[in-house]
């Protein structure tokens, strides 16, 4: 069943090497059908190399498999944790990318200092706060998703418009309207990660955000009703 | 009509990926033709895969198109200012480069510190002021093109000698008197802005800029009347 | 004899340039037979293109020559080290690989700053002491091996758990239970020393580790007994 | 005539851009036949793809072309200062590599922080002064080469034992026993100042040196009638 989204979500991983994101097979991807309410997700470490339609496999929102014959990704709770709590997104990505790791493993957030940043993402991409004891030893994907989560409600950040997180001490997530579209972001978050981290040392490590105006203005050039960049749809 | 013109412009665009300056489709190359008026230029948000020369958009000074289906870089007002203003340039190039756009970001000159930059750029390559609230609400494109344009003329800068500049908060501009010429400078820009990185670095952000004679010396070895680099022409 | 080991060695060594870990012939990968207490070695300075299994030298324990006409690497005596000293070993690498040995250049412990790291390292790389005098000039490659031992011994590290070391103003070795599970933990390491630069510069060079509580999670949900990552075996 | 120095010299140049050492033109190579007194050297701002053995130049020590139709490198009078200087070297490359390039224009040594760089270079790789005025107007090519060898002759450093130098606000060259040997020797260059930038960022810009006594080991250990390291000649 759903063969086309399980081919889409296997292209979304093998574009993950391609685009220098992951080492081994350091990263997953995933996207959902809304209406039938499952999500294909790549399998749990298995080499890219080889990786068929037939190894992605379907899980309820419940992370029961309901069809494929290897282990889901580890990071399926953390997944589902999205698609529940993020009502328009259709695709989500989980790399261990250099650039954007780095940031999170300094529990930092990734300012928005240019308009490469800005015409993807509106605004910081937060990075989550340290997960507790609890948190970590019992049901931790599970708990990765909702610290996510969390921090965007008591930021008030919209998943939306912001379509990335960093965990802290661990890594990106990315997200997007399907698998390609998260990957997408990812990539952009990469890169904003490197540009950001060079951004900030040419200041000793002091980081001043762009104007708002200019993070308005370059996100909305490209996203909602009055978009004008790119060709007529 | 301004097939040469068209097929050098693609042929330009295509150079960015090879380059490794842009990632997507976040750059764009045009050219003049000066005696028609001309403006060639990539279209908007279209991938470099299988691009041809007739998705090439022709656009009179004013920026309308006279030519091609597809809309027009969104940066097109951009590169109109610099044709109506730098009267002996070719083609110009906008990227979203690394390490130039981090220089950007910082918002600071990328300065002159050795003779890889002297060869190419007499000077430092200038970063322009913020632009301000209406400039970035209104006309927000033709307005980037205004403000480069001040800071050549407010810094008495001549563009013929320095073919480059540091949009602040977004990135690289460059160009020469060709399509080809601004790709070149612009991969020499992005080179020169990963060095000065370092060069500053381990000096910890102390930038001292070279010996104006050796600047002097390698601009002018290049270009001008006493150049004698590379075979007689 | 031991062709199925020679063929392992030679291609785990051949992994080296295509994972970026090497310039030229630096780097050298061996892997035991314990039954026959014999080591399968890369020969010494020789190039990788053209390198078949019959290049790869045989040695006993005590470095003797047991199969090959070429010289082992120089480093053999270091490589003997490790299999004399952890017993449960299969396979030993070494590298020049930039980020890790720009660590062992500083004289720093690669700290656990991520769950990248956490993944396969139970805990901070350690990087040796300096060596003394006496150490350098007699027996170089022998005393280099027992540094690294004596490293883990005093600082009661589990070398099973904590497969890489740096030697100070040197390099990175990293082992595994096979030749190929030590190129590796060699990858590994390489991507955790570029994070945990960058990390540590976005702090202005203050290091914080990661709570121990993430760092055994993520090792013990890939390693032991109760592992859960991956397919079931 | 000359022929097969020729061909060695057009590979090595062929080797540059292979090696990531060049953007564009922005090196070359020489060699020389001490018998002959002939120097074949790279042709000036012509392109690496095409190029023939019949486009190497062969000159005389004074600089006089003695075959070849196009002009030689730029840089010519740089070289034949250090044939005519530095007896034992045949071969010779400049290049404007990007990480020993940031050290020459940050005015710095290369030091000598690991065994990778002693293994080539039996100390810190030396950065000229600045030049002066007169310098840099006449004979400005000449003149480089006349600083760089003053700098081995104040500094009493042995060319032979450090095939390189950093020429201050420009680049590195280095030189060997051949073209190719001057080849290895600046991508070995290259990799040490990447390195060593990493290393020195890590203590805040603070450098401390390797220990002399492993400095002399790692050198002698591949250099000189003790050596060890590789296969019997």
């Amino acid at each position: 069943m759903l063969e086309e989204l399980k081919e889409k979500v296997l292209q979304a991983n093998l574009d993950l090497p391609k685009h220098g994101l992951i080492t081994f097979t350091w990263g997953n991807v995933s996207a959902i059908d809304r209406e039938k309410g499952i999500v294909a997700i790549k399998p749990s470490g298995v080499e890219y190399d080889g990786m068929t339609s037939d190894d992605i496999v379907l899980c309820d929102l419940d992370g029961n498999v309901v069809e494929g014959t290897l282990n889901p990704s580890s990071d399926l709770m953390t997944h589902l944790e999205f698609y529940k709590n993020f009502p328009d997104i259709g695709g989500v990505v989980h790399t261990h990318s250099r650039w954007a790791t780095s940031w999170a493993q300094a529990g930092m957030d990734l300012p928005a200092l240019g308009t490469t940043h800005a015409d993807y993402f509106h605004g910081a991409i937060p990075c989550t706060r340290k997960m507790n004891y609890k948190e970590i030893v019992e049901d931790y994907e599970l708990e990765t998703g909702k610290v996510i989560v969390e921090t965007f409600h008591e930021r008030e950040i919209d998943p939306n418009a912001v379509p990335g997180v960093l965990v802290h001490s661990h890594g990106p997530f990315a997200w997007g309207k399907n698998a390609a579209d998260a990957v997408h972001n990812a990539v952009v978050m990469e890169e904003c990660a490197m540009m950001a981290f060079v951004s900030s040392q040419l200041h000793q490590g002091v980081i001043e955000e762009m104007q708002p105006v200019l993070l308005d203005k370059h996100f909305l050039r490209k996203h909602g009703a009055n978009a004008y960049y790119g060709q007529k749809k």
